[in-house]
């Protein structure tokens, strides 16, 4: 048996890697960045939304997924591969796969989002379900990997993955050159990373921020004490989509080498952020995707008169969450 | 007093006016075309969205009202305008004549979308509002308009207006030049005759389809009648923006000469094509902008192996309208 681990490339992309990445990715759509003049004069900035929610399978995990499979030998794809994701990076891998012609199991959450489930099964993904509050990911997919032989594509912790995550900020870069800000959802941290070194090769004047939720803010901790930390077990969060436990083992060093902060946001401030790109942006953002508008809103960092860009990293969002953030705003409004 | 009538350029618009607007409107955004490629897999076609939803005010209203107001001169611009409308172009006006320093007043229906009639206010429009039931839109703003010396904008029935519209043909075009259709939302035609008429001097093997809600097919009818025929009073349905009574004067020769058809939707038709595009393309499209993508999700022309736009004129929905849409999709599947 192949040890699997060996085939992962545990290093952080170059800007060349990155470029290279979206050179051949021939199948990852350029999204729109999107603005509205009006909100920019409303709230006395220029603010750039990168909608990844128009990214193939509705998220920019799509780059990374299609970046490193596509890379994958014939040998391998005869294996197959194993991914663990909460839904995106699930629905990215299992597309992705079927692209390059090989197959995917992808172990998911029980709780995951119903449309992020059902998605991944459409997309020919075979689904093996966990219990988030008394399993780990990881763990679950190492011992189904002990019994088959597959490819693991981990949502961050390898080269060719965050290389394909890079290219959402190479091509915000190439859409608007001028930013002071960028503003990424962090989850396991992979696409603040790339972001990071992206605009640290191309624009170093630019500031790229982590945005977490404030219960799930196991970097900015980590950054403050200057090693990794983990959440604690049983918070809760309608950001599905970056509830991850700890930073990563590669990710966190660039972050913590290149960041210039960390802002945390809380859901009533995600669902007012979803509202509100629903009113102006008219697009759909799922809840850990809004994080980054969600801070600009709430005035995290000094906007005024400063070139701001949001990655919405997706939207994969139910219904009835959906309906429930337009309602709050309603309320507040 | 000025006779406004005489303001106005009751005569269609050439590829030569809409390259004029697409060169001198600075303030309109070129917006994205949206692409799904597993869509297009279930689909068996090539399916483009235009989406207007990211146009400023929210829909393409925007285009036609600016290329008109911006030619006003000094003295115009004194007097101020005045537009009838049920909402799309009611925003778009007050916008332009923002922009241009100009003021403008708006005669609204009663029942507009309350989003509609607050964001006109915000963009500093007046409103003037009258009931649909009892009284017609154009004797209410005659009326004003002989009391006060106002210039009209017509929502369609002027060669600069229309041309303003014509640059989302243009810009369509220019995104991808290998249409077998166009499907435009029809209600008083001058989108649909803008589009024709850039379509006939760019693609001539493009069809274009005008699309109305089944109730309010007036177009459908005066096509197959040969002379413009009215709705009948009373009827109701969700697409609030293309609720016009008759085909308009000027646009109607032209729809007459270069349609290739008329399309009809049902409002559940509408309501399902609205939650597609939540689903697939994560974007907010308005009622009265779905027909197009309701037209081919019910396959009302043959779209096998076709490679088909349909514009999403506006995303200007009230949350309620939009969730409904959406709880109805869920109920269908």
């Amino acid at each position: 048996m192949v040890n699997h681990a060996s085939e992962q490339q545990i290093y952080p992309p170059t800007l060349v890697d990155v470029k290279e990445a979206a050179a051949l990715c021939d199948q990852i759509i350029k999204t729109p960045l999107l603005e509205n003049p009006e909100v920019n004069r409303l709230l006395s900035c220029q603010l750039l939304i990168k909608a990844e929610t128009a990214q193939r399978t509705g998220a920019f995990k799509f780059r990374g997924a299609y970046n490193r499979i596509r890379q994958m030998d014939v040998d391998q794809k005869k294996r197959g591969v194993i991914a663990y994701s909460s839904g995106n990076h699930a629905q990215a891998v299992a597309l992705a796969a079927q692209i390059c012609g090989t197959s995917a199991l992808i172990v998911m959450p029980d709780d995951a989002p119903l449309s992020k489930i059902v998605r991944t099964r459409e997309l020919g993904g075979k689904i093996v379900n966990y219990n988030r509050a008394t399993e780990v990911r990881e763990k679950v997919a190492e011992r189904i990997q002990a019994e088959r032989n597959y490819v693991l594509v981990p949502p961050n912790e390898d080269r060719r993955v965050m290389a394909g995550a890079g290219t959402v900020a190479l091509e915000l870069f190439n859409q608007i050159d001028t930013l002071d800000a960028v503003l990424v959802p962090c989850g396991g941290g992979g696409l603040t990373a790339a972001t990071a070194i992206v605009m640290q090769a191309l624009s170093p004047k630019t500031k790229v921020y982590a945005v977490e939720p404030e219960l799930f803010d196991d970097t900015r901790r980590s950054l403050q004490a200057g090693e990794r930390l983990s959440n604690p077990k049983g918070q809760a969060t309608i950001c599905d989509a970056i509830m991850t436990d700890t930073p990563g083992a590669l990710t966190f060093p660039i972050n913590q080498k290149l960041l210039a902060g960390v802002l945390t946001v809380s859901d009533d401030d995600v669902r007012y952020a979803m509202a509100f790109a629903f009113e102006h942006y008219k697009i759909v953002v799922e809840p850990g995707a809004a994080v980054g508008l969600a801070a600009v809103l709430r005035q995290k960092i000094d906007i005024r008169d400063k070139a701001i860009a949001v990655i919405a990293t997706g939207g994969n969002v139910d219904a009835a969450v959906f309906c429930s953030a337009l309602n709050a705003k309603a309320e507040e409004s």
